[in-house]
């Protein structure tokens, strides 16, 4: 870990297209040290006391919400959240007077889930606020790809030119375009892998491999991504049947054995065990799953820090 | 702004009557100083250190509830949301048998949006902490009157004897009633206006003049106040149509042209855009919407400071 | 109140039965302190400070949650709630993987309410970190028990050799059950009184009399806990009428003339006034219903207290 990364000079985090290897660098730096007071006994420091987190959530989820809530608790910074089901939305409010009475309180970062791609830029372009964004729609998940890159970097020791297999829906998959975009920061090769249904038609313009086998995909693999199957797909007959879906492109142990045996196998969460990841998997010795989660913590604390931190904020130590 | 105001004398905030033109002006006086610390890079006070602030929303509300739980965050309370979601009543307790259950924890202030009009008098005569209305039925909304009368001091310089020309449901309006009893502590006329069906029958009593066209209504007004309109209304078959409302009722560049150059807009929010209020004048220099909501945190902030607060607290500097 | 009493050795508190008389007493005891502290014009301590409690609610509760919410912020801790509404349960999350995954963030308390018999047990066998049954489906209330226990101890002066009587659904009642355990503990004899179809059916191996008439069953009794009827029990034909319960089981001035004038009348709330119990008694000077509450945030603090205060902590004082 370099300590003489440059300096994170972003207003917001909206996407890793913004981000360049440095940015990248700085954070997951960052977060190391996050990472440390986690597992202390007393999980706390006063960084951003008197500052105010907002989480602003129009899709429900319990660990990205609650990560960000910790991350901000843990800085000493004062956290409100505020879900679709509580919130002026339903009286038909725009999204920009909803976001634009927030600023008028003074948040120093609005963190917004919403299922329009977009909606995060949107707001960022329009506030005086720290934007993150925490998943829209089928675009962006940033913050998801640098836990998982700051996972890989612990696990493997090294970011740098790594094969990674993400497989299932990447079509509509938030996860999947992030992580492509961060692994290829560092000379990655990334390889989608999925029923043609599900995969982009533009696969292409986003620099990634795609295959419509898993064994081929799993190859030379570093890492094996897993994404959540949306039952919904079901419904709108992109998707066979479950069965059949985890058959063939299920990770297994079975189908694992295609991968190197030095592979790890990661799932952002919630998993849908026996569909696209089978439990033995998930709880086998390759799986980073609940790794992906401490670091979520870590990774977000270290945003919050670098979006809402005074310059005279001396850094926690 | 007077530093000899009469200390504040009650336990509740519940309605603007209960109030004289002292007490409002102790309040916003005290709201300046937090609206100050608001703009602060640490917002936050030590003042009510393990003071209790239970939000008990009977009603869904961003804006209201948010504003609410920052001030308490930002004094350094303890802030506890219920929203009737999750809460009791779904289990058919009383509301009494609720309250009086919150009682038994301890909190300092009880927060209360109902439905019912009076559901804040109710509990506050039968709770020994103290209680603020946040908004009951269509009878009072204290802390949006005390709001609005701090962006009109400060845009205006002066409270004394403004014209206020209030738009929309007046009937219906617990912002219009708050409001109405405020300006007129201060030697305001108030107007109402809107369709006949939508005016108070008992309007006189509560001392303001109606009107059933706009343009003698905004003739000579300082301040400009447009409610939301509920879109329930319209099956109750009270509203025209929104178009033919919006054309008669709303504000827009047009309609505004008769009221004199310097008045200035508000409304409460949520905005219905392009019903009961133009997009070019919600955005534009007259508006003071996202003023009121800046107001907002601070007035509750002194609220809570005022009910909340020990004697032997230092205020705040 | 011994101050000799042996330290609490648990990780978690999961129901009655794992305690002894000893513990019990000692979680009383720090009650004691913290019931104290709640009563303070400053309630709040800064022993858990930088600790995380997670409140898990998968079923709704306004007073359960809220205890246990105010407790932790008491304590200083930071904690946050999940409740079914926001979670992933709903994305077809296994109950495991949604605490593995909480787990990961280093809470060190998750407090769990669960429409299942043993979801805490389950979870406790698992996790590093403590759990808290805050109610699991007709199994186990321990924290209500420790606080009917704490009540009664303030206003009978003792807990040794009462005679408890607990009027309803004891069949279906976790609060029944946990109440036998804990007062079989300390030398006392507990009776459940209902009609037969409440009654459960293994109520010997609970060491417990059943009865199912209500005048004998209050005879020499110290305490009458009331459990609430649950309505749902109404279809499934459980229950005669409502109005014909309240007149055979419900506890009025009339009925409890049975029973002892120093007997008190407890009830976990929520209350059907009218129901199970008439609102003269409710209110009534027997009553502790309200005792209870105020029992309940004390008790929930010496419990995360205990469970996640660390050695090096000094107790408060």
């Amino acid at each position: 870990m370099s300590n003489e990364s440059r300096p994170f000079m972003h207003r917001h985090l909206l996407d890793i297209e913004s981000l360049d290897a440095q940015d990248v660098l700085h954070l997951l730096d960052a977060a190391e040290v996050f990472f440390e007071i986690s597992r202390r006994p007393v999980r706390k420091v006063p960084t951003l006391r008197g500052k105010t987190v907002i989480n602003l959530f129009y899709e429900a989820s319990t660990r990205t919400r609650t990560s960000f809530e910790l991350a901000g608790k843990r800085l000493s910074a004062d956290v409100v959240n505020i879900s679709t089901g509580t919130s002026s939305v339903k009286k038909g409010e725009t999204l920009l007077d909803t976001v634009k009475t927030l600023e008028a309180m003074h948040p120093d970062v609005v963190i917004v889930r919403h299922s329009a791609s977009g909606a995060p830029h949107f707001i960022a372009e329009r506030l005086g606020c720290s934007v993150v964004n925490a998943g829209d729609g089928q675009h962006a998940h940033p913050t998801q790809a640098l836990l998982d890159a700051f996972t890989v970097r612990r696990r493997l020791g090294r970011l740098d030119g790594l094969t990674v297999t993400i497989c299932g829906d990447s079509k509509h998959s938030r996860v999947a375009r992030s992580n492509a975009h961060l692994f290829q920061l560092f000379g990655g090769k990334v390889r989608f892998v999925g029923p043609r249904t599900l995969l982009p038609h533009h696969a292409e313009s986003l620099g990634v491999e795609v295959y419509d086998r898993l064994e081929p995909a799993l190859e030379g693999a570093d890492v094996v991504m897993v994404l959540r199957i949306q039952r919904e797909r079901l419904a709108g007959a992109l998707l066979p049947s479950l069965r059949e879906y985890s058959r063939t492109f299920g990770i297994s142990e079975r189908t694992l054995a295609a991968a190197p045996e030095s592979a790890i196998v990661m799932h952002p969460g919630p998993m849908n065990r026996g569909v696209e990841i089978e439990p033995k998997v998930a709880d086998g010795p390759r799986s980073v799953v609940l790794n992906q989660v401490e670091a979520g913590l870590a990774i977000r604390m270290a945003i919050l820090y670098q979006l809402a931190g005074d310059a005279g904020t001396a850094p926690p130590s």
